[in-house]
């Protein structure tokens, strides 16, 4: 047989048709390349043009002139529309809505005022107004407020900082949870500004700076959303109570151990525990993380702008963004996994219900023995049980979207509250009658947050007024010094 | 330019080239298709093959010599070998594991002798060993055990059929559940055989004969694995409580509406109801019903054997063939899938035991209580609660599967049976405390099956003796008639 060569001297046209093939192939190719190149220059040009960031800026719209899409998407927290349209107003007020919860933490601060998360661009305008931060409160507070916490642990070092009084730092930390909670200014990796995480994954022998970047999407958010506590009367060290392990026995269990009481409640005088939004650890128990998912994937999924793929920080309900979050995986229609999420949520919140409603009555029980003159010995075992129930109750009422993320756990746990405050109520209805009282017992009318306040003894007026001076006279301030630091820092006149 | 046959004329190697191409392409194709075509006439030749087989045919052998594979993978569910890899024996006594249910079901057969079900195979056996039998029982008892019923249904009508005594059936009814129960003979088509489903959806509105063949393959499950009762103090008119809806709540209101009371118990006197085995109403409930599954799809997957792909009528739990049901969707491993399994049920489990032992302290209270004089007033709102609470742990505990068909929905139902059976008890306590019952009260010994069936006023030696008389005397004389009918019927000597 002849060679190709030998065939196309037999027969030029033979020669023109491979070299019109190769043309056109060659032709295809460079649109190809073409297109690759020009995104890749444009990806190029973002990184050449960034202007270097000092490290600890706390200022967001800083880090926003290098990273405009971020940014923009990240200002698009401060839209609460979403949440207007599930469930009323956005900011909500929780005691309003939910009365029986002014019982429930009678004596403890939430009882004055207590609502609904807003995005985190309200970090910081949302602690200076909650009623919460009137009672003396240490800086740990601020803990995750504003990316001005890790400049100032800088300069003081995370225990000098956790000890200091919370309106000491109020002219220092005055911008809302941003860029550099997350981000090194240098690379734009992502990086752990709390030690509180690190710390508690260290105590387990896990070095969390060994973690993948798919781990890293789920534990800047863990730096906050997680359970913790104050560790020590001074110290008040910012602390997560993971060492026996992350389920709601295994906490408890943790502070148990070490003795610790968040509050004495008022009525029933059970020393109690008070849940944070133990988010991480619910998260961490259900399926969407045991197949390898991350926070971010849902919360932030990646988006595309023009030439660039980035991810979204307009971290919001996935329910808002059901088509780049859930149907990234999910091939049902939008309006099914919507379906199949409120049916999750509403199985979840009518056990919560019926744990509310247990402990209301509880605690007001227990206040009726010991009005009535029950002894230390026979109210220990009801408390303990109250102690229990409530913070079962609390770990599941506290989080949020433990009713998606791990449906099955908030039930498991909700079950178990139910269980342990009803039978503190069983104990007490004997108790009760032993003491002569009637049963049931007349539960006063706590049905609106005005009359639970005043049942447990609230002084609403006076918290408001006091208030009312702090934001017209302290807060001003705060803002005038935080301003001329900034332009003395910065040398802005 | 030439033309290609010119192109040959010139160069006759080339037509050599396409002639060997041509030849080469097929013989693949040849092949291809004689692979089909003999997959094809092996099928056609099942088909063409078959004898006739009777409408209303019970015995299974005759089915299985026209479709052995779909017979000798039925056979299979006579292997119980995985259930007693994962929980003990096969056939497991549940009274002797969890004496509790003694208790539960103090004055009904329940209480005498309950196992773990095992295959369809052995469903005539278990039927007429069990002690829950020789209460006298009407002939509805027989409706789920065998083919024999639809064919005794035909001859007497369903109506006659539920009149009758068990016993009155004993040697007509023979050859465990198979074949017929599912199957229309000419067709092969998936068929309801039993009227109570096709009537319960008739009264909702709905004709069944219109599912579609992937619905057939959960529907032929419901004519059984469903909640139902025995209507009509005479007729023991097989009917399914459906008229109100599925969930546990809908069926309770139905029951409440035709005030229906399966037993009334022994110790609390509670008009109690009995949960059968909601299989259907539980799985549809759950996400593998809601994105479009059926029963046979997870526990008879389709397999290939030669050129055939068949139903594996080893009707079994998919955990024992994971490869072949989960891995048909999932890409997890079968480790990670079967822990995810175990994850659910041991979550359920746990709430299960909680109401478990509510509801045995609620019982013993209340006996209790009327031992001491309690009124009918008093007691009433105890007893609602304790119906209402049994109800929903038996719903659960009475399922097979549920804590994996719709786990979170077991978990809200045994959240509310807690609920429930703890207020019944708080109720309770206030009661004997006025009384002058000292709380708390002393639980009786019931830690094992033979002293909890003590407590409640069996005398189970007596009814052994008697199991052992029908046993010995009864049935083989069943056999022998049935054996005798049937020579006669089909002509063998």
């Amino acid at each position: 047989m002849k060679k190709i060569s030998e065939s196309i001297k037999d027969k030029p046209w033979l020669g023109w048709v491979l070299y019109g093939g190769t043309v056109i192939v060659v032709f295809i190719v460079g649109l190809l390349a073409s297109t690759i190149i020009e995104r890749r220059s444009e990806s190029n040009l973002i990184i050449q043009n960034v202007r270097p960031i000092n490290d600890w800026e706390p200022r967001n719209e800083v880090w926003g002139e290098n990273y405009p899409r971020e940014y923009e998407t990240y200002l698009k927290t401060a839209d609460t529309t979403f949440a207007s349209e599930h469930g009323g107003s956005a900011n909500i007020d929780m005691l309003e809505r939910y009365p029986d919860l002014v019982v429930l933490w009678a004596g403890y601060a939430f009882s004055r005022d207590y609502n609904q998360s807003r995005g985190h661009y309200y970090a910081i305008k949302d602690i200076r107004k909650t009623l919460r931060t009137d009672v003396p409160q240490p800086a740990t507070c601020w803990t995750c407020k504003s990316p001005d916490v890790p400049r100032m642990m800088q300069q003081l070092g995370a225990a000098q900082f956790y000890k200091k009084h919370w309106d000491e730092l109020g002219s220092e930390i005055v911008n809302p949870i941003g860029c550099q909670d997350c981000h090194d200014p240098k690379t734009m990796n992502l990086r752990i500004t709390r030690p509180a995480l690190a710390e508690a994954f260290q105590r387990q022998g896990i070095d969390i700076t060994k973690s993948t970047h798919q781990e890293m999407r789920s534990l800047v958010c863990a730096q906050c959303h997680v359970e913790y506590y104050f560790k020590g009367k001074e110290e008040k060290y910012l602390t997560f109570p993971w060492d026996k392990g992350f389920t709601v026995e295994n906490m408890e269990a943790y502070y148990d151990s070490v003795n610790h009481v968040d509050w004495v409640h008022s009525l029933s005088r059970t020393p109690m525990l008070k849940a944070q939004h133990p988010d991480f650890e619910l998260f961490k128990s259900g399926i969407h993380s045991q197949r390898g998912l991350s926070c971010a994937d849902c919360h932030m999924p990646y988006k595309s702008e023009g030439g660039i793929k980035f991810t979204d920080h307009h971290v919001q309900s996935p329910l808002n963004n059901i088509s780049n979050s859930c149907q990234v995986c999910h091939r049902e229609s939008e309006n099914t996994l919507r379906l199949n999420v409120y049916d999750r949520q509403e199985k979840v919140k009518q056990l919560e219900k019926l744990s509310t409603n247990a402990l209301v009555k509880a605690h007001i029980e227990a206040k009726a023995a010991w009005d009535k003159g029950a002894t230390e010995e026979q109210m220990k075992p009801i408390l303990t049980l109250i102690r229990q129930a409530q913070w079962r109750w609390d770990f599941v009422a506290a989080s949020h979207g433990g009713a998606f993320h791990a449906p099955l756990e908030c039930a498991r746990i909700l079950g178990n509250s139910i269980q342990k405050s009803e039978d503190a109520r069983t104990l007490l209805a004997g108790l009760l009658s032993k003491l002569g009282v009637e049963l049931p017992l007349q539960i006063p009318d706590v049905s609106t947050k005005q009359k639970a306040q005043v049942y447990i003894g609230l002084k609403m007026d006076s918290l408001y007024k006091a208030k009312s001076v702090f934001i017209n006279e302290v807060i001003p301030k705060w803002d005038k010094e935080a301003l001329e630091r900034q332009n003395k820092n910065y040398g802005i006149k």
